[in-house]
């Protein structure tokens, strides 16, 4: 056995994550490794705090990057929050939904599930009756962007009558931080979390989260331990905490937080809010070429996220064929469907980074050539065209 | 609030870890991030799991990296083969030990602890004492290298030991994996984690671990869910578990593993017993360096790691002030004492790429001028030559 040095051929990435990183974050990520103590790094992680604030709209002083991927984020919303005997309405309109059921069952609680089709939001009539139904709920558990079909849900509203019930929300917004509209603050979510390899486009491997006061007093005043000594808050606090008196806990990632720090530079230099119009705009140009094809999406319009376009696979098409053709003579990536739309739906992502005019043109080109070829029926020919009109 | 690019200071790193990592994990580091699920990185992770058989010494089929840092693969190690009412004798003679007994109970399991004083190596005789009092123990775990302290256990006769009593181990090899002699196979190993921040000199963020047959056995008759979704191994092997059909289960920290990647090859390039032997011998020399200085190990010779020198703080020196000056003016990072050791030792690490003559000369010669600068009564101006010697 002889291994040698790993050498990725560069890809576009639109599927539903990894999106494209940049140069810039890249370069971030390589910076020397220092130590997870150092007083520079220090310094480096109260501006983390300031970063994550920005995005989330939020003022918690509970925000900060935890160190693995989004649904170790996840976890530790619900492992800090959920005690053995708690009810939590959970509403599912896709993949994301189910873990979330997972997680509160494996922390001894109770799932309420409100199930909505794939595809389409969550539907606010539905959880008011759960939530009468079972007045002593003390979550309620949604997913604001729904990976797997493209779907957004009305958070604002949600988290409203969350607490017209007296729960908490906790939020899944591994997809939408960055891309749409968000206001932690604003709309008063309790718990919330993402991932950094979407709309931020740094590389995978932390979670983002944030919990308002009365989250943070919940965790306070639980009865029981948590049952992760990794994800605990009590424990990741004391390094996390802010001041300059930090803890050990664990060793944090250092080098994928030099990258989403850089990666909440970039979007601090855009402006968040320019960041939402772009992703709205961009995904206004790839609707009409996707359209002008023939192509057609499952999320009705006002539901539809920018950044995560599911489209239905023209019949007689090779869903695994297209991709495999798209990445080995396009290199670029899209995503197949998940779940119940496997095999059914092509994800098409434009998050962060990749969120731009020329991998627009770029992905309609090659998927006009590859499923023309392949025979299908689509309107070929027209749709860089369509999608280059609505950028003029 | 206007945040700017971070761009930290080089550091040579002789703490408790993060060691230095080379420019050539660094430039792997970099490399575009492509999809988790596509074929080339899938073709990665399959050479991934061959070098961690390597460095492991193992063929265990189920050994790869967890997607967070070491503490997060303690957890899986627990969570996986813990369950409600399992009784764990449980090693303490650092800081470590007492993390595996917060793992222990927070499955919901009894540890008996067996404790040995910080600094000496884990005694066997009480070990086998407390087997034979507690019949009904299904795991011993224990540390090969506590990092707190410098003390190495030995691995291999205590995994003998817990068979003897039919039980499985768990074995904390965080600091060991590349330092020190490890043999995984030979030595009948049940269940093992590490980190990448130590001898391997890769950036911290994932966890290396395996299981052997009766490991996985144990796990596969669980009566209970393992109550993390993220850690639980029955799904994560989804995903790491081999074969060209890959299931997404969270997504994979891509460019951290790049990074590993890297610093296996480069480990296999050297060969894994001469690691070893540079480690050793790269210890005598700033062994007779530290000696020479008058400065004392706090760990017998014959139980001493050599990655990781524990040498106790010379009286009238201000540990705090030492430390930030040869930061500061020599960007030279040494470790705390942790626990029961703060305020009492210096933590020097010797791992990995940190683990070299230059360094060594490097870290003798500053502290030799920051402690003679002090007013510390020490042997000045002859560590350096003393190392040296040794090297010739």
């Amino acid at each position: 056995m002889t291994i040698s040095s790993f050498h990725p051929t560069p890809r576009t990435l639109m599927g539903p994550g990894p999106s494209d990183v940049s140069p810039r974050v890249l370069q971030a990520l390589s910076r020397p490794t220092i130590g997870h103590l150092d007083p520079e790094f220090v310094g480096m992680m109260d501006e983390m705090k300031q970063l994550l604030q920005y995005a989330f709209k939020t003022k918690n002083e509970l925000t900060f990057p935890v160190s693995a991927p989004g649904s170790a984020g996840m976890e530790t919303c619900f492992t800090n929050l959920v005690e053995a005997g708690d009810k939590v309405v959970v509403c599912q309109n896709g993949v994301f939904g189910g873990r979330m059921k997972e997680n509160v069952t494996r922390c001894g609680g109770t799932a309420v599930m409100v199930e909505d089709d794939w595809g389409k939001a969550v539907d606010l009539a539905k959880v008011e009756q759960a939530l009468k139904d079972n007045p002593d709920t003390k979550i309620l558990a949604f997913v604001h962007a729904e990976t797997s079909t493209g779907a957004q849900s009305d958070a604002k509203a949600l988290t409203a009558l969350a607490h017209a019930h007296d729960c908490l929300v906790i939020v899944d917004a591994v997809t939408s931080l960055g891309g749409t509209e968000l206001r932690v603050d604003d709309w008063g979510i309790d718990a919330i979390y993402s991932g950094t390899q979407k709309c931020l486009s740094a590389p995978p491997g932390l979670s983002p989260v944030s919990f308002n006061e009365r989250a943070a007093s919940v965790i306070k005043n639980r009865k029981t331990p948590v049952q992760s000594w990794f994800l605990d808050l009590s424990l990741v606090m004391g390094y996390w905490g802010g001041g300059a008196k930090r803890a050990y806990h664990h060793t944090a990632p250092v080098n994928n937080l030099y990258a989403l720090h850089e990666a909440l530079v970039i979007l601090q230099e855009e402006g968040i809010e320019n960041s939402w119009a772009r992703h709205a705009k961009m995904h206004q140009a790839l609707r009409a070429g996707i359209e002008a094809m023939g192509l057609e999406f499952i999320v009705n319009e006002a539901d539809r996220l920018p950044q995560l376009n599911a489209v239905t696979i023209p019949e007689g098409v090779d869903d695994a064929a297209v991709r495999s053709k798209l990445l080995n003579d396009y290199n670029l990536e899209i995503g197949a469907g998940l779940g119940a739309l496997a095999g059914k739906v092509w994800r098409i992502g434009l998050m962060g980074a990749a969120c731009n005019a020329k991998n627009i043109e770029y992905c309609l080109n090659a998927l006009d050539e590859v499923i023309t070829n392949m025979g299908a029926k689509i309107n070929s020919g027209v749709a860089v065209d369509t999608a280059k009109a609505k950028l003029a």
